[in-house]
């Protein structure tokens, strides 16, 4: 049979260059996220079928690379489905395994746990520019906190993280599932059909207040509610003072200690911040995931146009495993559009070590290549990169491309 | 659908205490490594079925994650079997997918091309004690080197390394696929039955040499043979004296060269080891994978009793993508061995950064919030690690929790 070259469809071959930024990234983010006190941890990249198909996973579900059973327990006959012959799969995200981990160790663990996690996710995704069906996901969650001390800490963590990645003149939304329901029940829109509101409001950035309010009149909504809304959204200011107005709008249909909340994580992120960015309050902001019910985040980039991350609590999801409610609430990093915006930008890494090649020539007498190695061995001790090369025929090239990929001293060692 | 908490069977969740061991260990790797002109580079865990099916992976091919086709292209019916079903598969190897990655990206690639790769593997094997079918590996390769000088960076990189991690009188056996043969040939085995014969001689260490020649004529070699077989094992030495030996006596069976390879890789490693170890010649070293065309080695430690890590030449596999040959030769490190032996030892991470933690009194006014999270943010700037939590009803108990997590400060912060 012949090899394939190429690797699968819609994943990629992750060349020296972008390594070496991912890597550095991800050091940076190590140091940063545990300096807030979050630990490392891990799961495994397949995950129980069961779990993965448990309607947490929203339209990702869809998206699964399935695993097929082994050995006996895979039987194959023409009543064979698709669900009979896989029992598990790879993850397509990193919370609900973080769920089912914490469900599993939690005695184990520090409470509030605060838990950093960066690992590959798996999506069979029709494949597109820049997205691949494996991409790294970065994610800090902390479970078993109820306050919004909780958002405070993600978004401060995120803001200095993108900072020290040189960063700028970014936004975070935020906004809360609870007042965006308070707002559909203000405006009177049928309660089974919030989503399919919340589906139209999300569209705000893309096709303005005028075309959500044509879109959800032409679903069918009565006009007096679509009024009503496109009143509130006209009026509402991306601050404090925007929320303390929904505040008062919402009145009888908002527990008003949700827009106390939001405006305490506002103020506070905004009080202290080592990040030049700003925080504002954004009733259009949605964010698909069903299983957000609290405040919700993202982090928008003029640079990127479009989301660099987002995150909110999720007080359900773990309950979903143990029976016993746990508060949770995460913050992700699109840590591969940051890679791309690095490269893009010609990222150079601060601080990267001295590069220096011997070159030997061919049939160098055994006690010659042993001086050249102990000198080589005392450089590398002392943190430099040293690499050791057999000389080639055109020497001259040979140099040239060291000196592309970074050598600044190169040695020639001649047999004499 | 009730959800599983447990991980998937032979596969485990990684609680923070070996986390940290196990970013130590991969941060000192990469220094170390790149320290020697290594590269990082990445290959998808998913790779095509046909490339992971080539013969290449030895028993590992019957241990593979398959992954069921999507959409369209799965069709089950009577008559389906698993090959159908399938279009790719989790990786089982670093070695497979590098050769594939060389093949499609040496264009991109300097020449040689020192690799290192960190990932996870997946097997399909039957769970034990301490064996996980998900785990890390670690592999350094040189790719472009026909030289010798690719064996000694190799050994002297990992057993830099070794040193580093606190490992200390350990060996590194060596062998070459090459003499391995000549011996089969001198003795007079039928070419045919050398795989055979390998797999016993490597039994040395577990039966001994009477146990060997035992279960050789138990096979039924000539006796004959075997006595030739039991003279040369007899006689050999552990050193390069050994391997002069098998030189003379092999002569007209093997290329002397071969054996001076070795005793130049062998003079190198120990002239300029900077780690605590030994290097012997090892004529009962086999390896078990097939694509071994040349040198191979293995490290050796009393304090796990088995080996924790090998690796060796393997010139033939990047040809099967290309058709083209190409000089290969790689050593792996045994990352799960080495993290398990530090676990058991206790560890502990040198320069830890200091950590602190503040307990927040419920219903703390905002600007009092404030206040602590801004002397927070600038400890954290400093390098400190510095956590915020809220503080609980039993105040003692949730210190001594915090000490035991390694906080040596802890700041209780009032509402006056």
């Amino acid at each position: 049979m012949t090899l394939t070259k190429k690797p699968v469809t819609g994943m990629k071959d992750i060349l020296p260059r972008e390594m070496q930024i991912r890597e550095y990234v991800q050091q940076l983010i190590r140091t940063t996220y545990q300096g807030f006190g979050f630990l490392s941890m891990e799961t495994p990249c397949v995950e129980h079928i069961e779990n993965l198909n448990s309607k947490q996973g929203g339209e990702n579900e869809k998206l699964i690379f399935k695993i097929m059973k082994r050995g006996e327990k895979l039987k194959i006959n023409e009543n064979s489905t698709e669900a009979d012959l896989a029992d598990s799969g790879l993850r397509y995200d990193l919370t609900l395994p973080l769920s089912r981990y914490y469900a599993n160790n939690a005695a184990s663990l520090p409470s509030p746990f605060k838990a950093l996690q960066m690992g590959n996710v798996w999506r069979a995704d029709r494949p597109q520019r820049g997205r691949f069906r494996q991409f790294m996901q970065c994610d800090i969650d902390i479970l078993g906190e109820a306050s919004n001390l909780a958002e405070i800490e993600l978004i401060l963590a995120t803001t200095t993280l993108l900072g020290k990645l040189d960063f700028h003149n970014f936004t975070i939304r935020i906004n809360d599932r609870r007042i965006l329901k308070a707002v559909a029940a203000y405006c009177g829109f049928p309660e089974d059909s919030w989503d399919e509101v919340f589906i139209v409001l999300d569209k705000m950035d893309k096709i303005g207040l005028d075309g959500v309010a044509e879109e959800l009149e032409k679903e069918g909504f009565s006009k007096e509610a679509v009024e009503k809304c496109q009143d509130l959204f006209l009026t509402v200011t991306p601050d404090t003072d925007g929320v303390r107005m929904v505040r008062e709008k919402l009145d009888g249909f908002l527990d008003p200690a949700y827009a106390d909340g939001l405006i305490t994580i506002m103020n506070s992120v905004d009080a202290v911040k080592t990040a030049d960015f700003k925080i504002s309050f954004d009733l259009t902001l949605v964010r698909g995931m069903s299983y957000y019910t609290g405040p919700i985040f993202e982090i928008s980039m003029d640079e990127y146009g479009g989301s660099v991350g987002g995150g909110g609590r999720y007080d359900g999801m773990v309950g979903k495993f143990t029976g016993q409610s746990t508060p949770a609430c995460g913050f992700s990093i699109g840590f591969e559009r940051i890679v791309m915006l690095l490269l893009e930008r010609d990222f150079q890494i601060p601080d990267a070590a001295a590069r220096k090649a011997y070159l030997l020539e061919k049939k160098l007498p055994d006690e010659k290549i042993r001086q050249v190695i102990d000198q080589a061995m005392e450089e590398r001790g002392r943190g430099m990169i040293v690499n050791l090369l057999v000389m080639k025929k055109n020497r001259k090239f040979q140099k040239e491309q060291l000196e592309a990929e970074g050598y600044t001293e190169i040695v020639d060692v001649f047999a004499r």
